[in-house]
């Protein structure tokens, strides 16, 4: 079982990745963004993402209803459905599903994200939450019926709501639950580099003890993504691989030891 | 087993039918549309839906490939999410479908539309097609398991392509597959009208005599709805109604005689 991550980048070159999937023949989950797609839409609405800064200083998207509708377009939408089309014309029999449907992805929505406006502390409430428990019994009926999930943002909270999430939260712990050998992510760079601004920086390999030394030096994102990478290996993926997913055969490539391998 | 059409205008209460159905407690297929929607956010985009009319004089909306982005924005996102949580929040716990989604709903493209273009005659070929073939192992698999099939076009073709088409040729072939027995359909008005534009002038109640009839007094859209529904009851449905969405319990009213009943 291999549990893929496409990033939902302008780049990324999603048909050879499905192309590529497709010719492995082996039980996958696919998991993708789709934020490029998302701000574009966003920009021709003429409806401005907002970020809240939390006093803890982590950003994130303002999640309003019109959020959430923008994302059901956007990710559950256009993206989705255009991925599973790809997955169609490669002989995949996928079935695009949001964390709603089926409740394939239940979370639980934030009580509140603290932040300072003028000074004074506020507590600002949206759409947003943390995934927390998968549908396995659906996941595990598509797939030994020769389906292939192709899952997405919004998920559902603890009252049937529709709410955001993260993209890498959802696969960790889709991987805590399904226990794949092996997790492909696939972003747009060579994999995790050294230095952001440098793409021949790259980090070829990582053991478990570099990757804790590493989330201890990190910053912000980029310490979340090491973090959501150990509990991926803590729950028994044997393999994670970073891999740039711009390039003509990103599967082959990072199969072939291209990107970050984490082991 | 019931299936549900649930039209796609602005006056459509939801979540009145959805509410409704849950209390049904009976295994339910729902197709929706979204034209409202599709054409709001057509305009949003500056993106004027084009109209192609064949020499036969049938009309129907171009289909390129930027038309059928808005359709996976406009139904199978942001409409079907919301119907989805919709059926969440009031316990059915429904999976929502584009006719990609598993090949569920797989169809024929069209050949080409014969035009004519300043006198000469054109062939147009666009992203359209008919709805040919079910993948009732799917919809089975789903609805043994406890799932509710929410399903909404683009369909795909033979190549794997997604094309828009008809719902209400949809709805005709689920029924020719699925032979459910009851079928209703919630628009917008009290349902079929002896004049389009006097909503008291409903008609009751059809018979299939009645029905053929009527048929071959129609015209244009009208006309093939006749004919879809006369096919339906061909194909084993019991009763079809077609009932106001615009109320506060639309599929209570139905079932309790307020729409137009054909059996």
């Amino acid at each position: 079982m291999i549990i893929v991550k496409i990033g939902g980048g302008q780049s990324i070159n999603c048909a050879g990745i499905i192309k590529d999937l497709a010719e492995l023949r082996q039980p996958l989950i696919i998991v993708h963004g789709a934020n490029a797609l998302r701000d574009q839409l966003a920009q021709q609405l003429n409806q401005p993402l907002q970020t809240i800064t939390s006093v803890s200083n982590y950003a994130s998207v303002y999640s309003d209803k019109a959020l959430i509708d923008l994302m059901m377009m956007a990710y559950a939408g256009l993206k989705n459905k255009r991925l599973v089309e790809l997955c169609q014309q490669a002989g995949l029999n996928a079935i695009g599903l949001s964390g709603l449907d089926g409740r394939v992805i239940q979370g639980r929505r934030n009580r509140g994200i603290r932040t300072r406006q003028n000074g004074k502390l506020k507590l600002v409430r949206d759409f947003s939450g943390k995934p927390q428990n998968v549908n396995q019994n659906l996941l595990q009926l598509l797939l030994n019926n020769g389906y292939t999930p192709v899952l997405t943002v919004p998920i559902i909270d603890e009252t049937s709501c529709a709410i955001n999430s993260e993209n890498d939260e959802i696969v960790t712990l889709l991987q805590t639950t399904i226990k794949a050998d092996l997790v492909l992510q696939f972003i747009e760079a060579p994999g995790f580099l050294e230095n952001p601004d440098d793409e021949t920086s790259l980090i070829k390999s990582m053991d478990q003890a570099e990757l804790l030394k590493r989330e201890a030096q990190a910053r912000g994102r980029f310490k979340r993504k090491l973090l959501a990478i150990r509990k991926m290996l803590e729950n028994g993926a044997v393999r994670v691989i970073i891999a740039d997913g711009r390039v003509e055969h990103p599967v082959k490539e990072a199969l072939n030891g291209k990107g970050t391998i984490i082991q």
